[in-house]
């Protein structure tokens, strides 16, 4: 099978290897559509992005979706031909964080594209029947590989507790932050503001959901009418939280999705005037079942997402950050032929 | 004015009445439209329901929406014009349960309609500025009057939890089982299933977001197909409890919004087995604001369940049940001229 | 090694079995100290309890704790001579209740002594890794065995969310009830009821942190006046439900421990007037470490409710219920020679 | 009646006042014992803290106990001679906050000493009577006045969810922070570490409760070893905030409760990466009752924490930061002859 292989920041190489065979409860999955997350793009660039650094080649990639075309010993749940969106994290199972739901916590978790472990920027991987989800036919390839990003802000609209009546800011509008406005809008909120710098995405934003679109340098006025009651930040920018805190409602809470600088000046006197709550989020757990309906059912639009799409032998150009346009928002692989 | 009382069982009279004053921080409104419940109409039929019994003449009625037309000493919230939903429950503020949110609960609550509390079935009500919520121009009058059921589908989709991925059976598709569909539909509910002995009401669940219908003589089978994660009983009928209860899924929450027999068998083995978690309702809290705003944003129709209208002088023939046809659902009583 | 084998209802025999060998991230464990449980002396006189039905000679026994001896590959959580307490059932850990942290839900749990799999009333079990929890030295072998209800306890406390100010009423002073006292004291409870059919008890129960204890014949009365936020109903006995329930406070949470009779009737009229909420409990999840610290630091006492206790010779003793006496509470079977 | 006021910054003065009138629904108290808070102590000196600014003579002290002599109209809650503990702040009852159970943060709430309102260092305050909270004899006049500070630890435990099993990490070992200490343990916390930078104060610390002692000095390594998954601040230094924050569990919640500098840094890389939730607290809200209940019961000791007592006419004294001496903990006026 064909392989994209990183080399080294900013080196891609195409390799042949040979198919994976699944282990016992393991399915083999080929690929047919793969999302680029920006974390792709800035590992590929710079080598490094959080506790993860570049030592040895390694595939990229962690928001697959195929088709099962093989079973392992005791894997019962597909049979080949089943369509399957990956969920890229296999947990220990049995670790407290494990067996206390919060999997995503867990220390010894494998995710796809972490190194060492290799991603899905390839034609086949393996993977553990129990992250081998089931999507239904009207889910398209693309659809099924961004339940990836829409399970981020799934996760991110959980521990925001955003339920109905809430009034939920976004600040940044790329993929996680349209995904979170949709999924703000599927979950009943009933005002749902999104602040960017780009004009282009806030119309996009419009076009998603948002009952209020916000120019960053407009931020701290328009965060303060809104008052809402979930701040979402996905911008990853201290500036973007600076100039929307403030705005925030008593008993607010905030979720911090992108990830910027690791030491960051936050008002901690208003948080205590205010009572608000400050989490962060890392990954997500149990939410592909939930991001499959939202999306089967329309509340979530995923397909309307992907605005640009390469081949595999176009992986290299897919991660080069300077390909992005003004009114780029997802990009994908699509390896169906 | 004119107030439509109830003399006894079955007998109502016209009577011509002085105006209220607004007391303190209370505002008058001119009624424009009133919902009637089915707690009217069997409290009209038989003079008692649940602990209240009927004593002495009394005006029925809690589902009203109007118009600020005075406003009393210290009401600084409204603006005579100021269209408004009324709240029906006046809650004391300050013993337990109101400090703690759950005034609902509070012993001391006035609660219109209910003896020796007159209703809102009469052309002015004075009420607690805090209670008469505002209501934006987009907002019918009926709907407004119907922020009140709304009120009910509301607070017990928050007693059971209900949010994304959430599969919801809702047994007895009357006005509030209706809502209820519409409500879990507005919170990301996944699955949303009626059922009902009544076809023509199956009908109608599907057009306000029912996504399977039941016929209750099929409710065991499909409900455990169904494998509801949240069982709202809005029937009041054990036998519907009885048949869908056992379909619930392992740790799902059951609701009772019907009002039914005092006493009903439930089966405790499997509420263990499950882990289910059975919950009941009173009236609700906090509902207002978000009720009106789901409304007014399209997520809730509330228009399209009025089916029968009758003007104060009707007001006999709106609650007798014999009235009602196979097709009705919510009946109003429309004082607007 | 030995093992008290059930042949049928009411027949034990000892047996000389070959001692398991511990696979993949197991431990093999040595047993000290087993507690009985009243499911085991009923499943041994009636052959069937609930689901389980006795079908071919079983293994009882599923309060064990004792001693690693021997490690297999890849289990690195202990060195030999490690003093454990043994969770007895062990979940999937993939699927969808396991993946939310809800594992006592798991349907392919394997469960010490739920036939078809043997039980700890034996020389020797293998456990994985994760279900053998360390205990420090001040914890006895017994006190490590006793774990186990204390887990059901701790669990039913968490599904009551008991905490700082309630008021409990606990009815049935078994050993779930006493500890389940416990546990409320330990959690912050001020006041803690406890009621009995039998006056020895309520004796105990005064020693186990009982603030009151009831007669069941004064149950409806005394339970009114304790007014409980927290009910948690560990007799099985409809009556003590019926009793006590509509005593129980506005808001009030009733956790049904104890197992009684498939059907049961309860007055839904009141569960929705006061707005209760009833949940099951089965089994527990993540107890054991909070167990072990709440009985290590001398919260909970374990050793206090041993009454009675046999040699793995006495197996057959200390499964009939004829050998209980009005002051028996708790007993275990001791394996250290 | 004899009032200390305020005069100024530093300065106060002992005047003579008309005795207040009790309202409808308000008691008039005649005060017996009032803590002072570091709050008090600052204020005085300073002149301002936070957004309370002096700007006319005020009478300081919002931990007041004392006993009703006077009951105004439709107050029936009390008779006189009635001793109670007097929650400081009345809300105003009706607003979204109020209505909700988080009266803490109503914007119209009338808290005694916050300027303009004077508060409870002189011989007699008026207040509604639900807030005028009935207190056991086993309870002395001087922990009634401390079920304010008790009330401030308890808000910080639910704001930080504390239960059964949680290890507790309190910075600063002043008032709030040895009740945190006691609270914690009456929650169910089995390990409670309380760290400082005087030795003194640790070793009180260990007196109420805490299973380990940190000298500040220590406290990285020391946070570390304890992996808190409640981190308790209550010192108000940013530097013990830096120093615990990075030793928290993953999943931990931070509570802020001590007041620092209005801007903060924090590591919100860690605060993503390990999924922590920082939460502020304002004030408290339903404690009271608790917080006589575990005292009443002995799970907290108030009088064990008053080091330093002095008549009303030593009230500046009291207020003199300078009179502290490193053995202090808490302060009261005596007002009982």
């Amino acid at each position: 099978m064909r392989a994209a292989v990183m080399q080294g920041p900013g080196a891609l190489a195409l390799e042949e290897r040979s198919r994976p065979e699944p282990g016992p409860r393991e399915v083999l999955v080929r690929i047919t559509s793969l999302g680029i997350c920006g974390s792709d793009v800035s590992f590929f660039r710079h080598g490094r992005l959080g506790h993860s650094v570049f030592r040895a080649p390694v595939v990229l990639g962690h928001e697959p979706a195929g088709e099962v075309v093989a079973c392992g010993s005791g894997a019962t749940r597909h049979r080949p031909g089943q369509r399957v969106s990956v969920e890229p994290g296999i947990p220990c199972g049995t670790c407290a964080q494990c067996r206390t739901g919060h999997y995503n916590r867990c220390a010894d978790i494998r995710f796809l594209s972490d190194p060492p472990h290799d991603g899905a920027m390839q034609e086949y991987v393996v993977v553990h029947e129990a992250f081998a989800h089931p999507v239904p036919d009207r889910l398209s390839d693309d659809a099924a590989a961004l339940i990836e990003p829409l399970s981020v802000a799934l996760w991110a609209a959980r521990r925001g507790r955003i339920g109905a009546g809430d009034r939920v800011l976004i600040t940044g509008a790329g993929p996680i932050g349209l995904l979170s406005a949709q999924v703000a809008r599927a979950l009943g909120a009933t005002e749902i503001a999104v602040s960017d710098v780009n004009p282009a995405r806030l119309a996009v934003a419009s076009d998603f959901g948002a009952t209020t679109t916000i120019l960053s340098a407009d931020a701290p006025a328009a965060a303060a009418e809104v008052s809402p009651t979930v701040l979402v930040e996905c911008s990853g920018s201290p500036r973007a939280l600076a100039d929307t805190l403030p705005g925030t409602a008593a008993g607010g809470r905030v979720v911090l999705v992108g990830m910027g600088p690791e030491e960051v000046s936050l008002p901690l006197g208003l948080v205590q005037q205010r009572e608000l709550t400050v989490g962060g989020v890392f990954r997500y757990a149990n939410t592909w079942e939930t991001g499959i309906e939202l999306a089967a059912s329309g509340r979530v639009d995923l397909d309307g997402l992907v605005t640009d799409r390469f081949p595999l032998t176009g992986a290299a150009t897919a991660l080069d950050p300077d390909t992005a346009v003004t009114t780029s928002v997802k990009t994908v692989i699509d390896l169906r032929d």
